[in-house]
């Protein structure tokens, strides 16, 4: 995210193997299409952690960074002599952002933090799912994905912060507290009550029909959050008497008559495509959609009027279909091609224009295994 | 999420009537408790759109802001006389914030979006649930929360812009870019073949096994990545000959004969509860985790330790449960109790403070119902 806006960013990975998610499926040529997906516009830079000049050359780093983050176990960077009181020492004003599943000071502290656990701890999972089927993760890495976008948020804040003040700060991101703050409607049920929220399958908790309705030939959704919207509903469905049915009459016995109100509508939704429904709703202005698939989304033609693949360069794949930060800001945009960084690619180059080494220290550096 | 970092933010509201989400459940003494996790520390302000005073009074207003942010359809804006362009008039460096469905470029700009619309149609809906059911919402408006998530994070990095530029900027997001551009597992296999990715319940669409198992009371999650994570898995199953079998030997034929794993592993895991099967994983050293309820998840050591839910005023309720955004900053913290706003409660106190305005004035825009 903060590679698209134009910052430098320099990832840091072990020589020889590198990020784990360079082995993550699928691939193309031997190359992680994840790993490549994740990484557009990173500089890479190989330095062995485990030598004690390597752990000196990230200090030295440090001081010619903005921010540094790092998603080790609580406790790793300590050990390493990397602390934010390290760092402080050769760069006072260091953005130093942590990011693990359960922060520092937790009594999970050192779980480990895989996606599917923290879906499965944070009560997404228990809340994703049909009625009667079991806790469902959700149909992406939710967790990893929005830790990142908190953790962006928040380096970018104390980057704001630090043009008034002068001052840098530490930030600690969790991926527990992220899932679990971003579960609002859960939450207003949970924390408001002793009832415990449960798995409702496509409908809305508390609104109905907002739900999903099987068509001749797909799945369609629709939501229906008022009166108005539901005569109109059933102007659409040529049942207009539906409407002064007295189960049906408000949100209240809609959702004690749900399962007949459920019937009555999927009786009419499976009578036609997807495309008729459709047509139908959106002529009488019901709020709904199809359920496409991820190739109909970047088929769509919004996905083409709007960009949300772009073109980058790849070493070895050549030309690659990269997927932007989707936040547009007037007068932004990059305009160069965004490049993923092989393994180790940006090492001489870094070592040379930041930190000023030469040809033959670089040589000992890698003779001695450092990078 | 900027209020709590200390932002004033000013939650402009139609008189009498006010954000709909006031109306959604559930409700505590008939406030909505959704509206009180999602306002917290907002001042509200009530103003007709309806009237040109109530217009001219926005435009006033953006005059003393550093942020405006708006999430009417695309061109409800510009007929009010409230784009861009007209607040830059007011505001040269107003950094203009407009949040919708769809952006204002896009073929599907005019569609409604709802939360439950963006899941059906970014793909997600389609990839989340189990293999033999069908496509499945998450258990929270995803769509709602993760694109103010970005829109902050753009809010954020406009502003840090401006300080060292001293221009504003627009920024425009979109709720189906935002759920589009998170699908980084899904697109890495989307974009780069011509095979569409498929719902695969809560295993891993690559790894296996990454997936949930039942035991006697509950349900499991273990994330099993690698040849010496799973020698430890069968060891703690007490049957290490299958860490040689040449079905399950790598992740490759533990995909192909996927069945015959879970068949095997369930088979361990129900023979227990899920504290003996999970301290057995974790003396084993094998990622794993209980699929907890929310409650749960609030209820944990972790939540009390990390002081994941706080405490506020609320005006009619008395002392509310509140969930502050996850970030944490050295430093930070809001040394004040955050309150959650009735509709209108702060107009006349931003009327007098930020414009300036007499008593009489205020009566006057009272009278003509502009306030």
């Amino acid at each position: 995210m903060l590679a698209d806006l134009g910052a430098e960013i320099i990832k840091v990975e072990m020589p020889n193997t590198g990020d784990h998610a360079r082995f993550f499926g699928p691939y193309q040529d031997n190359e992680s299409t994840y790993f490549t997906l994740l990484n557009r516009d990173k500089k890479s830079m190989s330095i062995n952690l485990k030598s004690k000049k390597g752990v000196a050359l990230i200090t030295e780093l440090a001081e010619h960074c903005d921010v540094l983050v790092e998603n080790f176990r609580p406790g790793v960077m300590q050990k390493l002599g990397l602390d934010y009181a390290s760092i402080q020492e050769v760069r006072p004003d260091i953005i130093y952002a942590s990011i693990s599943g359960f922060g520092s000071d937790s009594p999970m502290a050192d779980w480990p933090a895989f996606d599917l656990i923290i879906q499965a701890l944070s009560g997404l999972m228990h809340l994703t799912g049909q009625r009667d089927g079991p806790a469902t993760a959700a149909g992406e890495s939710l967790a990893d994905v929005c830790t990142g976008m908190y953790a962006a948020w928040g380096i970018t804040a104390a980057l704001f912060d630090r043009e008034r003040t002068g001052e840098g700060r530490e930030i600690e991101v969790s991926m527990f507290d992220s899932m679990f703050s971003m579960q609002l409607t859960g939450l207003s049920q949970r924390l408001y009550s002793e009832k415990e929220p449960q798995r409702v399958g496509n409908r809305h908790p508390i609104t109905y029909p907002v739900d999903s309705f099987p068509t001749q030939d797909g799945l369609i959704v629709m939501v229906v959050t008022s009166n108005p919207i539901f005569r109109r509903l059933t102007e659409a469905m040529d049942k207009p008497e539906l409407a002064n049915d007295p189960r049906f009459k408000d949100n209240e016995v809609r959702n004690t008559y749900e399962e007949q109100l459920r019937s009555v509508i999927s009786e009419w939704t499976v009578s036609a495509t997807s495309e008729e429904i459709l047509t139908a709703l959106q002529k009488a202005e019901v709020p709904s959609a199809p359920v496409w698939n991820l190739g109909q989304a970047v088929e769509s033609a919004h996905q083409q009027a709007r960009n949300l693949v772009e073109s980058g360069q790849h070493k070895k794949l050549g030309r690659i279909p990269l997927v932007p930060q989707p936040v547009r800001f007037s007068g932004g945009g990059a305009s160069h091609d965004q490049q993923v960084p092989m393994l180790g690619e940006h090492t001489t180059q870094v070592l040379v224009e930041l930190l000023g080494k030469s040809e033959e220290e670089i040589a000992v550096l890698s003779r001695e295994e450092v990078i």
